[in-house]
């Protein structure tokens, strides 16, 4: 899946970059960062919006006239049935048949319930849903997902919000050799650092929030990320050098040509 | 030593990408990684040029009409007196009065002897050279080679060639802390992702070579290269979040408030 | 769970290393391995004992007289009823009623299956079992398969034979904190530095096999890894200095008294 | 210098563990802990002790009766003529020939100044000296020392006190390579996990301190420490496992051979 066009469901995005829209100082500045950063996806938690009047809603009024797709998540749920809830009520509401399958019960990790949204998951992708859902980096979980009906599979790097960046690259990089749908690395991730390792892993894209919206200055960690996401996907399209043991001289092994 | 301009001697640079010109497939591919990587200071062995009609050298020719700062260095050197003949004939051609010291015993490592080049630097700094010694991450050798007068100090991540990157970025985080003269990290780097945890440590900047040159595509990686640079330096500048041992939903504390 | 003794099922456990018998080179080098390891609990795969006559079986015969606790596995259950249908048999056939839970549908990774292992561990406490079931190390999983009444949970550190350590210790340590069931690391571990790892982390023990068995030396193996299960242990309780970022004279503040 | 008797100067050791004397809660604990380790070798920091009487300074009276070999260290010195000054005082006082060349200038870091230690470690060679200098874990300054007559050399895993453990692996195992003198890790160490990380990279011996007497039970720390050499040198011994990337079954490849 690592092909030179990143297709989910049938949308072609141009940005490799996902961005949550919470945690912002205020409107100003997030939408000064979803600029910079160039992302076409944007996430946000549904209950934080007016479903009878998405069109009105503080938070998605500023993105007017842009082209952006929304990709609404279920996070609050606690089990598949409050979070198929949530999904159908959004799709009603004529927001987007997107949707990021989002379930936890320890408010201390945030970290998602396999069980809950393997079948939430699967559920969805019947009713027709473009569905992205939020694990763990199991990778056979990863696989079942896939095989569920998921349009791209979101491994968390790090519980949301830590900065923590990616605990296993070994199981990230398992999960992008396995897939044939797109991998997107959801959660955790602190820096470009983390980024253009991601992206090095071989996954098709990454899902920020916390790390641009509660920087120092989050306008300009949007641009270092859109920066981080192109310098990461050449980097692994170039072709790294293999790793040595020992040293191998950059002037190679010409004669001294000292003309005393 | 992060200010906003990075100058060495009295030379200010738009770049903070150093390039090494060997090892290229051939002289086209160096030159198009050249233009790619957007570097101003290009480094090479002198024993590769010939001193008496630098002008009409193979590696050099391709250059004229732009703006480049040659970084001859003395590499092959096994000492503090070979190496201070290398810098000295440089001079004397017209090459530049930049010198990269660079002193190794070792064929294995290519390790730089810190006795003999903290011997040079004083030496050249002396007679009015720019030096930029290439040394160990010894946070207190690096401060006695500023203390000698190097124009920037340059440890490396790992050794030459290896792609090993950052072993010790404690050691270049403390170099950092500590410095008064620009921090170039030289030598081992192999990818974006090193690029971008070498500018999140605060160094004004990288040394590359054969992770451009031996890349699959090194052109492709050039370019890589050079958005991870500004990648990493706005992520620093940026400010991170800290990391953090539990999570934090990034869609704040809102109550629900999904309308049934 | 890291209480003084360590209690699975009923049975008090004095070693804290469950040791696998596969993969050695010899009966006899297997024999003297399994005594310098110090383990108390032995884990196989049934498929590689004739459950007709288990007492006459070449890899059970060499430890009559000794008091073992046998941990067959289910290795080669593809899904849930291939791994109930094995645990049958085993107690069936007076072997013993602990099973390890081991479903795998990847020949290159060995994973376990998620869902596959949370059913059989649910069904086969049920059947009054003492229920071990190998899983990824999401610390979700690891919650809920406590939850279905595994008499202890085993999370891998990277997969079986491999030898890359922990991959995730973060994770390792969620799992520990969060549990009320002994919590054994399985799989993955290649050296003693990884078992004390393990230990300090608070895990109440390890189970080995290829790292002791395909060591150049596995008997001198096994007891270094005898001794880094008590080391790690002791380590743990013994409470570790915090970590900091700048140093502290180990002799102390006192002024110089040289009496010269 | 892996080989299985550890000789330093003309003494046979028979632990591994050096340890410091300072920083325990008080003189109980710090001799149930010394006896706990286990170890032969004592340092401790001279301007600690009174001189003129040795014998009667409180540190040093708990061990008479014992065998142990003093290793004073030259802590507090900033250059070479102080501790050359203050090894000279060592062995007038009777108290030993072996001395710990430690010099710093940082009081934040209380890193080693590789110049300073450098000359003063050829000097008291050539003195007759047997001499430990603390060092950088610069692969090159090490064999230098070792060059220069160090009778043991001892790079540092981290800067004192921190307890971040060996912050450069690859540069220990380059160094121990290269060593025909033993090596010691001296500093940073701050678990038993480190301490068998430290033996598995074939380093002759580790030197603690605060990992020991600041622990929350200091004794139970030394115990844990003194199995950790153990465990860490059989494991190098043993010959541990390759690492690789894909999985093999501990059960091997046999048939299944379920007798249903």
């Amino acid at each position: 899946m690592n092909k030179n066009r990143l297709v989910i469901g049938e949308t072609e995005l141009k940005s490799r970059l996902f961005l949550g829209t919470g945690r912002y100082p205020n409107p100003y500045i997030q939408e000064k960062a979803i600029e910079a950063s160039g992302a076409d996806v944007l996430t946000f938690a549904l209950r934080r919006v007016n479903l009878n009047a998405p069109n009105e809603d503080a938070i998605l009024q500023h993105f007017e006239g842009k082209q952006f797709t929304y990709l609404p998540n279920t996070s609050g749920a606690k089990n598949a049935e409050e979070a198929i809830r949530i999904a159908r009520l959004a799709r009603a509401s004529g927001l987007s048949n997107w949707i990021k399958v989002e379930i936890s019960v320890s408010e201390k990790t945030l970290l998602p319930d396999p069980i809950e949204t393997l079948k939430t998951t699967e559920q969805l992708a019947n009713e027709g849903f473009v569905v992205l859902p939020y694990t763990s980096d199991d990778p056979v979980l990863c696989k079942r997902l896939e095989e569920a009906g998921a349009a791209a599979v979101m491994p968390g790097g790090s519980p949301i919000g830590t900065g923590l960046g990616i605990l296993n690259p070994y199981n990230i990089s398992l999960i992008v050799e396995e897939a044939n749908v797109p991998i997107i690395v959801d959660a955790g991730l602190g820096s470009a650092r983390d980024v253009v390792e991601a992206m090095q892993l071989g996954v098709d894209g990454v899902l920020l929030n916390t790390a641009v919206a509660k920087a120092k200055d989050p306008v300009k960690m949007a641009e270092a990320m859109k920066l981080a996401i192109e310098a990461g996907r050449l980097s692994y399209m170039a072709g790294r050098i293999a790793k040595k043991r020992y040293a191998t001289a950059s002037s190679g092994l010409e004669s001294l040509t000292l003309n005393e």
